[in-house]
């Protein structure tokens, strides 16, 4: 297959490195480069792909077909996605919930003014979730959806226990509640808060004499923990590096509801992930083949995973897809 | 919500009945009528719609934006649906997985020069079950896709089993094998034939004298039955009118995949419905929506549920989406 759609990656943390393990998976794409704000000679790629600096990214407009924009929710992509949509066709994994609807506006004016696609928050929450959430809501109009996290690392609370004074190494898990998750396929405890829902499992590394006060700090410090049923495994430095290295994390979004007074369906469809950046990453390679065969068919402006169709998604052609997949 | 999308309904059996049950909760739908090759004096509506003659049909193009075809796929789907799309918009649950291709292009070309839209092939499977296979190759290019049917009815293997002389009545199960669903998740057996992840359950009513032939017969029934684990159950009259009489059906697509070499992930999709033809009729009333809309934006031709974009099946706004559904 031709390689024929030209990548660039913005930013390299966790999840650039993901998005240039996952070009090499996709037949029809090439790196041409990492753009970093940092010393571009201090950084060096897995792939050895060229490293640029951030502030060169113009001089690429005719190299490159979509940027993979892989900077933080907080204050990387509110700035930088409708920077760089003014030049490239772009993805973005924004998601912070309940600012989409802002940066959907602010980067569909850029998009619109330079003809360029937009293509943020995939990855897949939101992004596969929000699919789901929409498709059992439209297949199923009277029902209940059920969105759960985990088991899963979460880097926030994590970072929350490892300020802690005393906590040497940490890490924590979010996991479902295994009799509200079933109770969730029968369609039960639509009403369940996310604390109701979910426990809060923590490992910690931490001196014998210093345990019961830090445990006692993890589960009572507010909004973290405090409303969550919360576990604290304190084990030794070996274990840490053996079992507690990886970004697990996954999750299930349920939709129960009744097509008639007899008849109850469920659908439900669920993540079990190694790599949560690894994934987010392929998804978001996913869509840059979107993104680009979008805006070659002349479109432009912001689009979500609501706004496009699958058969954007592969490589496969349409007869292709049909023939083998439908 | 204004009423603002007129359906018809073609043909009236489990599937259509299941089409009027499922207008009835999407608020912006109204139902005009059921058209039938039979008298149609001679069908009741459980909602009281009004029946027309299939002959009729033509007399109704300013009254009905979209007809949701409901007959079969082996003989009534390949002459009924470009018939109606030279039209009519329509929906269809063409499920002949082979001829997929041939029935795409057929109806394009009399959607296209009717500048109608002909939504085809969607239910789930195919239907979401495909979406799903797509979805998931995309986002784990390396990777193996398996797919299992059930615990379901099988129309067809219920109807070959009551066909053995001495069969009162009897349904027959397709049931994934436990243990060979488990390895799927963790990414084994993708080379297994589909008789070998499957087996087949029959319950049967008959004469005890009989019940030992009945069972050889089955069990030994070339390409239903022959390659199949399959057992066979005599239960009573009374017992089968309790608990064998709903249509109940389901399933898992399921993607398996490396993002890097130490790092698996898997994607999963599952139904657990217990109406098959219920359920069904919700999912193509959803892209009647769909096949509305597209329409009414100048769209024409054949789609499937690979072709358009998920924010075209819900009643709901963009901004209300973005908001409480990405």
């Amino acid at each position: 297959m031709e390689k024929n759609i030209r990548v660039g990656i913005v930013g390299y943390g966790n999840l650039g490195r993901g998005v240039e393990t996952a070009i090499e998976k996709n037949p029809d794409m090439s790196l041409v480069g990492v753009f970093t704000r940092r010393d571009p000679n201090s950084l060096q790629t897995a792939s050895d792909a060229s490293v640029y600096s951030y502030d060169s990214i113009k001089a690429f407009q005719n190299d490159i077909d979509v940027m993979i924009l892989c900077g933080g929710s907080a204050t990387d992509l509110p700035e930088m996605t409708p920077e760089i949509v003014s030049m490239f066709n772009i993805v973005d994994s924004f998601d912070n919930h309940s600012k989409i609807p802002d940066h959907f506006a602010t980067v569909n004016k850029a998009a619109v003014g330079a003809n360029k696609i937009g293509v943020i928050s995939v990855g897949w929450d939101p992004g596969l979730f929000s699919m789901n959430r929409l498709l059992g809501e439209v297949v199923l109009p009277e029902g209940d959806t059920f969105t759960f996290w985990g088991e899963g690392l979460s880097q926030g609370h994590s970072d929350a226990v490892r300020r802690i004074s005393g906590v040497k190494k940490a890490v924590q898990y979010t996991v479902p509640i295994e009799e509200i998750l079933e109770d969730a396929r029968k369609g039960i405890g639509a009403d369940l808060s996310s604390a109701e829902r979910h426990k809060r499992v923590c490992y910690v590394v931490a001196d014998e004499t210093e345990q019961s006060r830090i445990e006692q700090e993890i589960k009572t410090m507010p909004d973290y923990f405090e409303p969550y049923d919360t576990t604290v495994h304190f084990i030794s430095e070996d274990e840490f590096s053996a079992n507690h290295q990886k970004m697990k994390h996954g999750g299930v979004v349920i939709r129960n509801g009744n097509t008639s007074a007899d008849n109850k369906e469920t659908v439900e469809f669920s993540l079990n992930l190694d790599s949560n950046p690894e994934f987010t990453a392929s998804v978001l390679v996913a869509y840059a083949r979107a993104a680009y065969r979008l805006n070659q068919e002349g479109g432009h402006g912001a689009k979500t995973a609501f706004d496009i169709p699958l058969a954007y998604l592969t490589p496969k052609s349409h007869e292709e897809i049909l023939k083998n997949l439908l």
